[in-house]
């Protein structure tokens, strides 16, 4: 009997898997990987919820750390939201979940890996060329894609085997990690309803709770303090999460572009992805050169597409992390946020590697020259537009 | 005796520049270039001041068609926001500004153009450029920069000639236009400090005004209506700034880097620009392939520094206008934006042009390919990563 | 019975299409889109090929004026030689076709549009995907990639039909158009061996060929003329393959990424598109900004990679051809090449537009600006760097 | 009495400046900085000619290590060719000799830092803002810059003190070193005239010299070594600058943008910048996937840009350099090159690193994927375009 890891989150599609899987006559082996979402006790009931549909083992990894240190401190460091708002939380959360998978698997000594992924969107790529990239000899099976059952026939095969899993039918299909909550469903299938609160998480927001502020700081680029208590990534990230959810930092809707081609439209509720990005983006406006600033931008934002779109193994994923890694050398100092409801501003940041300087005050006047030398820079400074002009070109 | 064409704002410096250059020998012809800002009945008043202080002749020039034409559409449609937040409202000003001035030179046989810059701002690079670029026969006088006189001194020396000018210490600078306000003094020395509300042009904001809605629509890329009323866009934009500055839409500090190399924190109020490129964005990423979205981005950001850092004649200018009027051919359609007390929600966008597809819906399976299609898919997608690592790739 | 479109060039496998098709009922229409690379009286030959094997109808569609207007302009526009050396003759052929077959296709009452590219290529991508873009409503059909024949498997069918196809079997399979030749087979399955120039079309070049001068001429960054001879572009560019194909130019192998994620390594044989983007080129650095050519160079290597990787109708590319006729408006002057066995060297440029001026000689002194002024841009140029460095960056 | 430190080439300028400052006060100490170029020999000559004109101290600075281990090997594995053609040998060398006179002044405790460059080309920026950026508290001096004397004021200040320096006219002015030579005069003041083979140090090419053939290896980017047999980067680089030279490899004019504003040609030589860069970005077609090379072309014009126009202390160019170190990770294998007079093709690449796969032979039918996949593939893979084009976009 050959051995089958499955990556397993205890709903309906890979509870079916366990089961399908199992009456194809694979060894069905399953792990959880928690990249933050769950509820305490949640992961311990999926254990038994697995072992009890015929996992032969189940596993759970606690990948929360990890998540952090390789992929949320680059998104942090490049600044990442997709289209101006959107933090690549499920991306990351894949690849984070395939890696230690695979690592799964080559402990059972699994010939398959298996996910629950449809054959509609994002994440069944993810899934696939993730696999295939660290576990080129593994077979990859996507029982949902393949066979392509209604949620219905679903219950209906697992009822037939003894398993009853609940009818509710959710309104919302809601992915909820460390990074940020996804929510679709209803309005997010057109572009022109609202997502109500409710389909959130986060639920309602108070538009009466009153102003807090916040100081976050960083050190090379890793967000390390709250308010001046030295908090670890994860915690930081829970606590951020915790405060700007009463406050709705972070929530939106993106409609954006999927792997496969479509447009694809999603809310999200992010209040720590949100606070820390904002916060360092304008730390690093203090501390790094306009030309660090515009080349980081564009490499953020391909590094985000890298990882929204499955290639985050091409070798360049890499070389933009190097790239990113150096560019946080300065990128130590203090963020001083106000929250108010569904508002963020920055009040202020300082650093010790400050660009700004007392020598010169914009618009003041400075100590670092004079008056003609100015004058002479422009001169020089305009002279290829003069002479492009008068060789013509059009003003 | 020779002519020279002012720019005139009738502030102190613009004022002493009058003076000081009649007293040079100077004939001074003096022009006010109206970029919005200008309360009712302020032109004539400055009109008046400028004969008075000895201007030959003065002229008001009403650009604000002009400057949406030739420089806010395109801020619009390439979604311009430097550092992601800080709208170019004083660089467009002065490159649009620069252009009638050299126009009003030439209308006066004035053989030298002068303006009231400091040498410590970014001001004077902007016009030195384009004046030499626009008329290189021309010269530049700038006596501010070149005498660096304190505010003190200019009074006297007006005081001297019988002209008073309040002596009312400015806490702030503030520069008003039709594409925001920006506020400058005390706390922007400085990146810790809070600039407060009542520095800004539009004071408090009430955290309890009631939430609003407000539909924006698109031809084209140029906003054309708003709540399905057609509206020109000068006027457009003056609505939406009343709106918007209600909530306080479009306020915050930004931190970035001068032409000179210094970095400078300015305060800006530009509720009709935050609305105008929030809505076009999103209504962008309903019609625009993925691929549009971030070279667009990217040519966007450039021409935002191209015009920030006082490039704007250099003909790849016209090479990216060329480009962003290409891209909006599709961009035809509403949006609905909530507005909030210093916040901005668009709840929905829609277009003749959508790609979004009944056919498939992101998530939930799709008409345009099967599963198995999705598979192969992913198989050779991912090919190129899987044999980087294969090669010796890094994972 | 069914009409079928099939895009025909004479060859084993476009061959056994018709035969094949014709078998499975359909009615068989074919067309050859000449864009170049055709000897005297083969496209006739190739008629009567068509209409022996079974073909309805068969037309030819001299479509070589058009691939120089739609899309060899903009590769010399964009400079666009992948890899630095590899002009994209292959891609623009075969958009170029796919765009007339589909006309041809809606002009018969196709239901079906055949092509005859094997699964192994890129030419199957760029075909679906250009059919499936411009006639959605058209089935394809490409057998070859269906059925998987081998050569023998193919003769023997044809053959049992009563034709016969010369069983030489070629070393090497050749593509030749009016962009140039591509060569493929036995050294370039690996990539150490050297093709030997027997495998290109043109043959052994003569080491002792004398030198000889050529002057391109541009208007508005379309080749002019030769020599001072006007000369549309379809002749220009059949005279530089002849003149430069003597001399070995342009000449060599390209080592790139396919469109499925893997390495392919091909000979090429263009003259005419280095005579002409080496030219060309030269003449953008004389009269073309700084920031004009690496920008250019930046869209201009995109633009390739579109039109490489099938992803021409991509609405960007349209975008981007706006940017680059923007950018040629200025592009005109003549360019004096010299011609030696396997070297072409640019020897001068000259331009109405030229941004040369005769004010300042680089490194001779200028009449532009004085030292002192130059040492005033130095210093406030350097700023940045200097504070950066004293706020703690690495120098 | 204060010391200075003088950057000292033993040029007219320089020997000038020797005398000038002392004649002012200073005391001068003079430093050459070798990075390569020097005939055997000269360096001792100049050290003489320094202390006779009164230098109190001369030291010479074997920079030829350093200059290829800080600049040329990121210029290596970032295939930087300016305009595709011209190695930055000459900003390469005066970035490596003012970190090198930086040291010798904080050696000798001078207050001052003095170069001969003029005011009229790019080396005076690039000197002084290195200077200013790691010796901030340094006075910088230019006495060329400042008295723009002629090269008879000069000769004739020097005759009067006893210096008597050749009165020859050199046509052309010649900078050589250890990545290529550059050669200004005569025809590069104007575009259109060519500059003959005898303006360049390396003199007539043979046309008949036969052809040879030279592998060079890499490990990790860095060249290591020639025909098989390791060598040492500064020993490889003079080799192939013999070898190269005698086929004129690498030799041309290039027409650029200087820092200033205006356009410069300069004719180069540069066998060994040619032959490595040549080979290197063909080795890293085998080895890098597509990305990789996309962006190491766009990252490595980047970095040529900033040491070009004297940015090279912008902590960005940390950044990339970080970038580029990564990408070279498995840039490892050999390169065949064949040369002939003025021509330089390669023969072929080979790593253990390569990306060519047996698997999947190009056009050839592929092991890794079946027709009906590729077909799958291209469907997905095409879909954007075609709801783009569906949505209205224009084909």
């Amino acid at each position: 009997m050959n051995d089958v890891l499955l990556a397993f989150s205890g709903g309906l599609d890979t509870s079916f898997c366990v089961v399908w899987l199992a009456s194809k006559g694979w060894k069905v082996h399953t792990v959880t990987v928690d990249t933050g979402g769950f509820a305490p006790g949640e992961t311990s009931r999926l254990e038994q919820w697995a072992l009890q549909l015929g996992a032969a083992t189940h596993e759970t990894v606690d990948a929360r750390q990890e998540l952090f240190d390789r992929y949320l401190r680059y998104l942090v460091a490049g600044n990442v939201l997709r289209g101006g708002v959107y933090p690549l939380s499920v991306s990351a959360e894949r690849v984070c979940q395939a890696r230690r998978i695979v690592e799964a698997a080559r402990a059972r000594g699994a010939r398959a890996i298996a996910h629950g992924s449809t054959g509609a969107g994002n994440d069944q790529v993810r899934f696939d060329v993730a696999f295939r990239a660290l576990a080129p000899d593994l077979e990859v099976l996507a029982p949902i894609r393949e066979l392509a059952p209604s949620r219905a026939e679903e219950r209906a095969f697992l009822a037939e085997r003894g398993f009853t899993m609940s009818e509710k039918t959710e309104a919302y299909s809601v992915n909820e990690g460390m990074w940020g909550s996804s929510v679709g469903g209803r309005e997010t299938h057109d572009s022109w309803d609202e997502l109500p609160d409710e389909a959130f998480p986060g639920g309602a927001i108070d538009p009466l709770l009153p102003p807090s502020t916040l100081t976050i700081s960083f050190e090379r680029g890793v967000p390390s303090a709250i308010d001046g208590t030295a908090t670890a990534p994860v915690a930081l990230i829970g606590a951020l999460n915790a405060i700007g959810g009463r406050y709705g930092i972070g929530r939106g809707v993106h409609l954006g572009d999927t792997i496969l081609g479509i447009k694809g439209r999603v809310g999200f509720d992010a209040p720590a992805a949100h606070l820390l990005i904002t916060a360092h983006r304008e730390l690093e406006k203090l501390v790094l050169t306009g030309r660090q600033l515009a080349w980081k931008e564009t490499l953020g934002a391909l590094y985000g597409s890298l990882l929204h779109e499955g290639l985050f193994f091409d070798p360049v994923a890499r070389d933009i992390e190097a790239f990113l890694e150096s560019s946080q050398a300065r990128v130590t100092g203090d963020v001083r946020c106000i929250l108010r409801p569904r508002s963020l501003a920055v009040a202020g940041v300082r650093s010790p590697h400050s660009l700004m300087t007392p020598d010169a005050k914009y618009g003041e006047g400075s100590g670092l020259w004079r008056g003609e030398e100015a004058a002479a820079f422009s001169k020089i400074y305009g002279l290829a537009q003069a002479l492009a002009l008068r060789a013509g070109g059009t003003a």
